[in-house]
């Protein structure tokens, strides 16, 4: 173990993982065993870490305690604890049972369990058989975390959801199953492993439970290349950098990352929660923002009907981002020059599970970043926009989401999400193929992929120019007619608002109303406004469940496009601590709640929603083209004119671009119009 | 001249462009001089152009006459006239006197003249002189055109807005005046060409008008490359297509082009006023879009005050973004593999002016296009997006835009608009810099950028599957309780209506409405949809100009997302056919205001508006990072699955990415955060 600590935001290394563990096991008789749910830093309190971070910069300041978080179950029971080691001191700090209706999220071990224990129960397996389910099937099963709905739930479930790989191809494992979905879900709970109950879905247009029909044949749906007839039409398209990538990455400690690149300069880490988490972002110098990260998602599926109303998952504090992140491929995931980053999460024995590649670091090309052309000279003065992408991309079963933070030359930050991977799917009477149902979309003959939303929440603690910063929203407001002022009504101006109390807030498209971080402290020498960065978040339809439901009262953060609250080092999470069967009443919501009165000192946190109502099309199965979503942070007077303006300009000697030379236009009987067979004459 | 007649849809070649001019001349005595303001491809009506590109794709289809539209002045007066040429006859077939509120627009060879009118009259040399500018200063003139507002404004007109040079710098012809706005400002007449007017500008806070005060020095803000100190640590990044690109453009006749890439298809157009045009739009054979295009865009500024209400261009109507178009160059406005597109439009004598490199074409990579892990196995699957991109770039006198058709290989077309170039300026009392004013921005001293809109209207002749399509929008709302099918309250559906009359239309994000144009007569084999497109446009704020104002009048399209109307073949443009200082009532609400009932059969056209209001920040200047806004159409239930899927996998042996080796962490005191002098302990 370390003799000296490594910097306070280092991820845990692999041994503190196992010290830590071996410290909570030490906290109890021999005989109890522990399943181990969580392993991760228990990041220094901002008091601390934030001048700790600013006396970094000048010299060596005293070293701040290592501490782990600790969430861990005893075997067998649904006793579940929250401990906090401090590493440096090797001691508990606390170790505190939680509970009755905080639950631990899933982990690979358990997920992979309750596979195997709903494929092997004899009361599944005959419920199997009464489908007449062809011969040789593989039945394969994808556990769902259990939404809660506040019945029969106290206790930790998986709901189970069966699907069968294609008969005329089951030796094929990455067989695409979701296109063979089944009527029949198990239900397990988690003290003793056991099949509690098993479902038989409606799967008409009402709420009818048929008895288990025989299985009706349908093709197959593959993703898979082999089972393509591919293009051979793409001519590769590869990026060079002959001179090597304009980043460094510097290793600090074991496991902690700076990176440098075009004036910006921050901080990387990487949780089993939250997966990348940036720090002490700076352009310049300029403090920006103190911690970035996706702190929250919400997926609540629409169908109202037993069980198919408990699909609503909590992605990051169900499972993890962390523990689903993919490991990139050199080649595959990126394109260009790559660096790739690894973390280090624990498995359920306490024991550190590498996560290879699961950050991979690029430049690219954005096309042109501004241009003007003197009409008069005709001289074009064009620089291009490179940008830095830190990319994860986490499986969570069914689904895929790519997550970048995008940084360019211009001082903008951008988070971007890509939605891709399969649609969850349920079976559906193919009398239904033709005529559908209001709550989905017909995929594949028989398959229905319900509507369901994806509501991300990105979590900004900001120091723009420093620590004391507010929110404030600006609008544009029509001038009234005035026959001295505003005579010809055509007159507008620009509205600005402090946010006085912290609150849920929201866009209004129609007011332009546009969020901005500011700092009334720090004012731009040239116009003297407070220096600020603006929030440009794409609007979306907020929660679809009622504010009685349980999806409503759960997802804390689903109901505004923007949360301010002020900092409390335990509010991390938008959802709340544990999501996983959560009843609310401990996310930001309530925290906003506690309506205090927000000054310059608030030290405040924002919370930035956007989403996408996903009404399925046939074109997003057997896998989905992706979805983009982006939230920009881009400056606002913060500097004194484009920051980008000192980019080299745009020129062939350094871009070495290639001309493709035009062909003459056919003489007489070949010019058709995109048609060999035509014979549009063009003599001229 | 040709003898046999090129594709119907072949831009006006040089020798026609000719011809015309020559066939309008020869309708008048040889003593009357004519000024030509455009001379371009009229289009065949669609119900002949229609059948004949179905028929070309068959055979030799009977030609169609080639026609010419051209508008002109009789020079010295304000006689403006159309003209329909038949070039395959030889004859003028109309030739219409228009007024007395319809003006040509702008061109190059008048807005020079102007420009040396208002430099050399000696009543604005005698206005100057009142500003005691430093000794050897140069000014510019920037023509205006004259935003109506019916008070003394029947004749054509520009508004000029004066600047200077950097004093210290005065020989460098491409400083940026935009930096020293003077508060004079001429306004010409266009039949003599004499200056009428000189406005004193407003340059307080309010109404005040003072006399000229003696120029005040501020120091210069240029954006050329030679005055910034570069970025030196800004490595190349090359895009290299060994194979050559996956596109061919196959010319047309002497002037046209059809495009294929990845199973698209489409003619390429150019004309003087909306620049790129795009034909007959297939995906794998099958029709999409009959005809694309930027069809209208307008940009109205805040400040109420004489003269700056005038401030209301239509850059499309009022000068063309075919006129305006950049010649592109290589390896700086693109990079990559790129083909050049050349055009060509008319001077005001008739004759052609080449417009070379007006168009560019290249691929880019996208990012991930689809990916799926199956987590039981580990195994991988993903593609790279790939797109097609046809750029121009126009040139406003200070301001630019990018405008992009992009293509990708999931059947999804995006425009994209790039806003950048140098805000349009105007003076301010050195006393507001730091206070500024409501309606604009100080971005330099004594410098002011009006707050201002940019609002675009994308014209969509569809052809989904065929030409009898429809508008439809879908909603998503919430189920209400219901204790047998909605227990738990989280149950939402789709609601789909059809739009049943030309009308203006709005998003409502709090619906989640999407608009759509599907096809009822052709239904989607797997689920019985219609096959459909949908459009994906970005909120704005509408026009904020009153509805009594002449902005709100002329800018028939700026009060609606989306217009639906019935085909006719004269209503090309969204504003109506002269914009410039024109009074309204001729645009695409007047048109929607018909009511027509819509069927199947109705043959339909949208026009999708999407915009900025653009409250300009210091960052902005002395040229602006590109604000970035896209209109996306992409299939919904059109194809029966992803249409991606047969896209390559992504593979290193295609991609040859480079992987950066990862540094170890440095020992003892090196691994700092980020800061070289900084000497946090590491060793674990």
């Amino acid at each position: 173990m370390s003799s000296l600590p490594p910097h306070p935001l280092c991820p845990l290394s692999a041994s503190e993982i196992q010290a830590s563990a071996r410290l909570v096991q030490g906290a109890w008789p021999a005989s109890v065993s522990l399943r181990f749910k969580v392993i991760t830093l228990s990041e220094p309190p901002k008091h601390q870490l934030a001048p700790y971070l600013e006396a970094l910069e000048k010299g060596s300041p005293s070293p701040l305690d290592r501490r782990a978080f600790v969430a861990y179950y005893i075997r067998k029971t649904d006793i579940f604890h929250e401990a906090v080691i401090n590493l440096t001191t090797g001691t508990v700090e606390s170790n505190i049972r939680l509970g009755p209706h905080l639950h631990g999220n899933a982990d690979y071990d358990e997920a992979q369990m309750i596979e195997k224990i709903a494929l092997e129960d004899p009361k599944v397996l005959a419920e199997l058989e009464k489908l007449k389910l062809p011969e040789g099937t593989v039945v394969c099963a994808d556990p769902w975390i259990y939404g809660s709905d506040g019945i029969d739930d106290d206790q930790r479930m998986y709901q189970v959801f069966l699907y069968m790989r294609d008969p005329a191809n089951s030796s094929e494992p990455d067989s695409n199953h979701y296109a063979f979905p089944l009527p029949i879900s198990p239900v397990i709970e988690c003290t003793e492993y056991k099949v509690v109950r098993i479902d038989t879905m409606p799967t008409g247009a009402d709420n009818t439970i048929k008895p288990p029909a025989p299985y009706q044949p349908v093709p197959a749906n593959e993703y898979i290349p082999e089972a393509q007839e591919l293009r051979k039409d793409l001519k590769p398209l590869r990026v060079l950098q002959p001179e090597g990538a304009s980043f460094t990455v510097k290793p600090v400690g074991e496991t902690g990352h700076v990176l440098k690149w075009q004036k910006w300069n921050f901080f990387i880490g990487f949780n089993q929660r939250e997966g990348m988490v940036l720090y002490n972002v700076k352009y310049d110098g300029r403090p920006l923002f103190y911690r970035l990260s996706l702190s929250d998602m919400t997926v609540p599926y629409a169908d109202p009907r037993h069980p198919f109303h408990k699909k609503s998952a909590f992605d990051l504090g169900d499972v993890g981002a962390g523990t689903t992140a993919n490991n990139l491929q050199l080649g595959c995931d990126c394109l260009g020059s790559i660096q790739y980053l690894s973390g280090v999460i624990c498995d359920d024995k306490g024991e550190p599970v590498p996560k290879e590649n699961c950050i991979c670091i690029h430049e690219q090309d954005a096309g042109i970043g501004w241009k003007h052309v003197n009409y008069r000279t005709g001289r074009s003065a064009v620089v291009r926009s490179r940008e830095l992408v830190l990319q994860s991309i986490i499986t969570v079963s069914n689904y895929e989401y790519i997550l970048m933070f995008i940084f360019n030359q211009a001082g903008e930050l951008t988070y971007e999400v890509r939605a891709t991977g399969i649609l969850s799917t349920q079976p559906l009477d193919h009398e239904l193929n033709k005529t559908g149902v209001s709550f989905g979309t017909v995929v594949h003959p028989g398959v229905l992929a319900c509507l369901h939303q994806h509501i991300f929440s990105l979590r900004i603690d900001p120091m723009i120019d420093g620590h004391t910063n507010q929110l404030v929203y600006s609008e544009t407001h029509k001038m009234p007619r005035d026959p001295n002022w505003n005579a010809h009504g055509i007159g507008y101006e620009l509205i600005e608002k402090k946010v006085e109390k912290t609150a849920g807030l929201d866009l209004d498209f129609e007011q332009n109303r546009t969020f901005k971080i500011t700092n009334p402290n720090s004012l731009n020498p040239i116009n003297g406004k407070p220096v600020g960065y603006k929030i440009m978040a794409p609007p979306f339809q907020k929660l679809m469940s009622d504010n009685e439901s349980f999806n409503f009262r759960r997802a804390e953060f689903a109901d505004h496009n923007i949360y301010v609250t002020t900092h409390c080092d335990r509010e991390l999470f938008a959802g709340g601590w544990y999501t996983n069967q959560s009843r609310g009443g401990t996310g930001v919501r309530s925290w906003a709640e506690r309506s205090e009165a927000l000054t310059p000192e608030s030290d405040i946190v924002l919370w930035v929603q956007f989403g996408i109502n996903h009404v399925p099309r046939i074109e997003d199965f057997p896998v989905m083209p992706v979805e983009i979503l982006k939230v920009h942070l881009k400056p606002v007077n913060f500097f004194t004119k484009n920051p980008a303006l000192d980019v080299p300009p745009s020129e062939q000697g350094f871009n070495q671009s290639t001309l493709i030379e035009s062909k003459k236009a056919a003489e007489g009987t070949d010019a058709g119009c995109g048609c060999e067979s035509s014979t549009v004459s063009s003599k001229l």
